[in-house]
């Protein structure tokens, strides 16, 4: 079978890899049906992370179940599934507290963008749906397994409730994911901070109610006069540099919430601006598997907007013109289909 | 008449200050009946915060009204009052959601050892006890102007709730405070932090279920080990070190929760620890007007706890030995009588 191999910046090919099997009893394999590339993989394709060796590429995954190894009773052959980024047993405390990305047995599941993928601990990690779902459904269902996921986390760490102010600093998918997912939970104002025409087109269409194209202090100064000097009740920070995260905090009412995803790159707080500002501050790898069944759901009852974030679809024999496409900000997010 | 002034570190002198006034129509003007010293004094006068002039000090008291401005309204000469340690309006939109320490006309009260203290913005600092308390309560009365008050933050701030496990670091009067307020609260088991006997001692009284003496990396693992490798579902930071900050993080369960109130010196919190451990933070000057009217009424109905921290009390006049008492962790809070 064939996958994505990162061999250094800059340097996707799509190659021959040893096709994946049931190692333990509680896998599962799947035969992909669509994959993406995350704006978290272009960290090492522009070799801000480290590529130390070729390494099998992409996280995020909608597929058919082909195998299941014997202990697996949730999933069996033949069912689509919607997987989270991290597999975990669903079972230990961190689990059941919601937290399954530090799972005790969490581990991650490299190389998903390719033709079949090897899942560990299927029975806490995958969600089937009721049926196989129309063509239509698949990058709804696809958005979940990730970006949406983590939009949604974004808003729970940052306790958006009915009426809220939000602001949402990011305009990639995770970004745009986040202005959805304030509007599926009740925020009344949901300001997102894009200068990229057609995101802010998507941003709207998604449920924003405001568009501020400035940055930094100047963009901090735009929220606060939206806002009657006051500062929004949540914000939700989807970049993860340390100016997008500054701009989170001073955005923020005093006693307000920041909801951070994005992976954190020289991101550095001082405990004295914290305790001034009386903001709370939660993220880290979005607990997608909590939320799975619950965006499934909706997914299935109709809610084809999480989709609507893929702007590209390419076969996955193009996965190189992917990440040259999100690199170059040319698409929001890329589609692959086998 | 007579009040505290802070000339240098180690230097308190108790001496003739002008009398405080009716200044603005909002503002009272008090006989001081209580007040005492605070661990975060003791950061002037130990010189690790700078005092570049003589400075009058203290900002914890409860006391009756000699007089009001001509626009206060809810509190009247001969009233007992206990009040927050910042003046605050309670009508701007950071006090209506309960933030009254970011109020956006907040104003310091300094100089509260003394004989009388001025109050700016009155009536939403300052509030009346339903008749003149009787001498048993009014520590309790006073601990609700700060350490209590404080100690309550931290739990709300952590999110405690009933069947919480809790872990307290800190063993000063906030941290007891923290333990008591925890039990309050409902925690099912509170581990307090300490290593001097007679805080332990207190701290059992008000609640704690497990005493941990070690510190640092030993104390983090203490508390891994008695919540089954999990951590804490809610740690309440009462020191503001980097150190205690640190050992708050590492002690809480992923998906948990800090109340940090301690004033923090030296605090750096790196963004991918924040990020990798999904706790989440929050913090700051304790919002105590939020609390006075349900602390006060605990207090009215006999709820004498909150006034144990005090185990020494000493003549106003004898200020400077509270100060030295406290310095050398001979008294965990004096309570000064003018």
């Amino acid at each position: 079978m064939r996958g994505t191999v990162l061999h250094g910046p800059g340097d996707v090919r799509f190659e021959e890899r040893t096709e994946p099997k049931i190692i333990e009893a509680t896998d599962a394999v799947i035969r992909t049906v669509a994959t993406c590339v995350c704006g978290s993989d272009l960290w090492s394709y522009r070799g801000i992370n480290d590529v130390p060796r070729p390494m099998p590429f992409g996280h995020e995954y909608v597929g058919v179940v082909e195998a299941v190894g014997g202990d697996v009773v949730s999933v069996r052959p033949g069912q689509f599934v919607v997987g989270s980024f991290f597999a975990s047993d669903n079972t230990c405390p961190h689990c059941r507290f919601g937290y399954q990305t530090a799972c005790e047995r969490r581990q991650p599941i490299p190389g998903c963008q390719s033709e079949l993928i090897r899942v560990p601990l299927a029975d806490g990690t995958l969600v089937a749906t009721p049926e196989m779902p129309s063509d239509e459904l698949v990058p709804s269902l696809l958005a979940c397994s990730d970006v949406m996921g983590t939009g949604w986390f974004a808003a729970v760490a940052a306790e958006v409730k009915p009426g809220s102010t939000v602001a949402v600093v990011g305009d990639g998918a995770v970004g745009l994911s986040a202005v959805l997912a304030a509007r599926e939970m009740g925020a009344e104002r949901i300001i997102a901070m894009s200068r990229h025409e057609a995101r802010q087109r998507l941003a709207r269409e998604f449920g924003a109610t405001d568009i501020v194209t400035e940055r930094g202090d100047e963009g901090v100064g735009r929220i606060k006069d939206l806002t009657g000097g006051v500062g929004a009740d949540a914000v939700l920070e989807c970049v993860g540099t340390g100016e997008s995260m500054r701009q989170a905090r001073l955005s923020t009412r005093p006693g307000g919430n920041v909801g951070f995803v994005g992976v954190p790159h020289g991101v550095e707080i001082a405990g004295t601006e914290l305790f001034s500002t009386l903001i709370a501050l939660r993220g880290g790898p979005a607990p997608v598997r909590r939320f799975l069944p619950e965006l499934i759901e909706r997914v299935w009852n109709g809610w084809t907007a999480p989709g609507r974030v893929f702007d590209l679809t390419l076969p996955l024999t193009q996965v190189a013109e992917a990440y040259r496409a999100m690199d170059e900000r040319s698409a929001v997010k890329v589609l692959l289909r086998p």
